[in-house]
């Protein structure tokens, strides 16, 4: 453990830095909320995903207390790119997490903030406003729903794959920018009991329990920020199973996450997956 | 329309039958909900689909009121079978449709309950009382969502599958009764942006437009017994894809809709697909 750099932190800044994301997520929620109030305004990106008025407004107002709060410390979300690129702490933020859903009024979009140190994730913050549900969590702090420490059991390995609850991408995460469209369809014959639901969402109830595992598939770091420490804090396992460069999106990752011997074999099936990760 | 034993009807009864249905589905969310907060007791039926206390509880509610109501009409249910079977008026419940996720705290499931005459449907409502969002209908009376009239909007011909957002069972439905794996994968390739819910939420998103379609695959009748009308009156489209007879588990329906044009061209697909719903 010595080699990680998160050994160096103090408890009592841990805490403050928790108390911090839990704020900004506040903050975002507040943001997001108003501006939703006065009607969502919806643009369509480069890229073809969408972005609105209050991913905008939001990840503004965050940067604004970073800026105040921590201000040698970098940022870096899904709206405006990256600032301080340098520092060994980074902030990262996805306002919302499941744009098109928001749009529709689907209330299973989700806000993400991370924060890493050195690469390595310190505090990570989930919110659902619109389910009144957030999780967050410290490293070795702990992880917790609405304030409810969470603590996930592992999955039976003498229960069949059928048994198991899993959250994965849609079929478009899959053959967007890879060709990976036979990965999905292995993952769905092979674990059948699925959700889709297309935002952190699945993140979410992979750290509580209510789903067993999620998996996500190329998605951008922000995707991502909060997910890892929310996962190892709540006691499951979260596994990279992919990093690459796209031209013209950036890096791209792939993940599996959830109670660990769960994890583990979702992820020893892609790795056996003809045009798997281990073989693209 | 003279073969349609629903033009027999006054609009004063259907208007009456719907607030019946409206208020049937009052009770089902409030002893759900009574039943909730004392606590889910989950039981696996013998074809492994699970039941609560809630289900049980709001279904013998549903039926005293119906019994109480309306002494001489019909009632099916998941849980209690099937009474006055010859009745030309039956109402068709399922009190929580998505009982796994009920179960696991997950908001996404839904009470439904639908009226039909000689086998028509008459009135439907379905309920999310986790999200507080309902949506009913009667025969020409409209549908509603939480009291706001729906209106559909067609499908752009010109979009292309990839901008289509359908709702979609997970493969288990293809593969438990079936051997439709193939149906779900080119269903899934074809429009790959989906999400899976696995319960009639789809089914209220096809209804308001927050999704553009949706399909159901070897469900129960109770599945879908306020889809059509909810679906029609909302200004949508509703096919049937298949009834069959399973041995064991009765007759399964499989159907598709939403948007007009898109519930023809994803159901055009799936005849077209070898090993569909056309060659099964």
């Amino acid at each position: 453990m010595s080699d990680d750099p998160r050994a160096l932190l103090e408890a009592s800044d841990l805490q403050s830095l928790q108390d911090a994301a839990l704020s900004f997520s506040d903050t975002c929620r507040e943001v997001i909320k108003a501006a939703a109030s006065r009607g969502v305004d919806v643009h369509v990106k480069p890229d073809q995903s969408l972005v609105t008025n209050a991913d905008i407004a939001a990840e503004r107002a965050f940067r604004e207390r970073v800026e105040q709060d921590f201000p040698g410390m970098g940022v870096l979300g899904e709206e405006f790119g990256h600032t301080r690129a340098d520092s060994a702490w980074q902030w990262v933020i996805d306002p919302v997490d499941g744009t098109a859903d928001f749009a529709h009024g689907l209330p299973i979009w989700g806000s993400i903030i991370g924060l890493f140190f050195h690469g390595e994730p310190v505090a990570g913050v989930i919110d659902h406003p619109d389910l009144d549900m957030r999780v967050h969590a410290a490293f070795g702090l702990g992880a917790y729903r609405n304030g409810e420490r969470l603590s996930l059991s592992d999955f039976d390995p003498a229960l069949d794959h059928g048994k198991a609850r899993i959250g994965i991408p849609s079929r478009s995460n899959f053959v967007k920018r890879s060709a990976d469209g036979a990965v999905f369809d292995a993952l769905a014959s092979a674990y059948p009991d699925f959700r889709v639901f297309r935002s952190c969402l699945t993140h979410t109830y992979a750290a509580t329990g209510q789903l067993d595992a999620a998996l996500e598939w190329d998605v951008n770091l922000w995707d991502l920020a909060a997910t890892q420490i929310v996962i190892e804090e709540a006691g499951g396992r979260y596994l990279r199973l992919r990093e690459r460069m796209h031209p013209g999106t950036g890096m791209l990752y792939c993940a599996v996450f959830g109670r660990p011997a769960l994890a583990d074999r979702i992820s020893a099936l892609l790795a056996a997956q003809a045009g798997g990760p281990e073989a693209s």
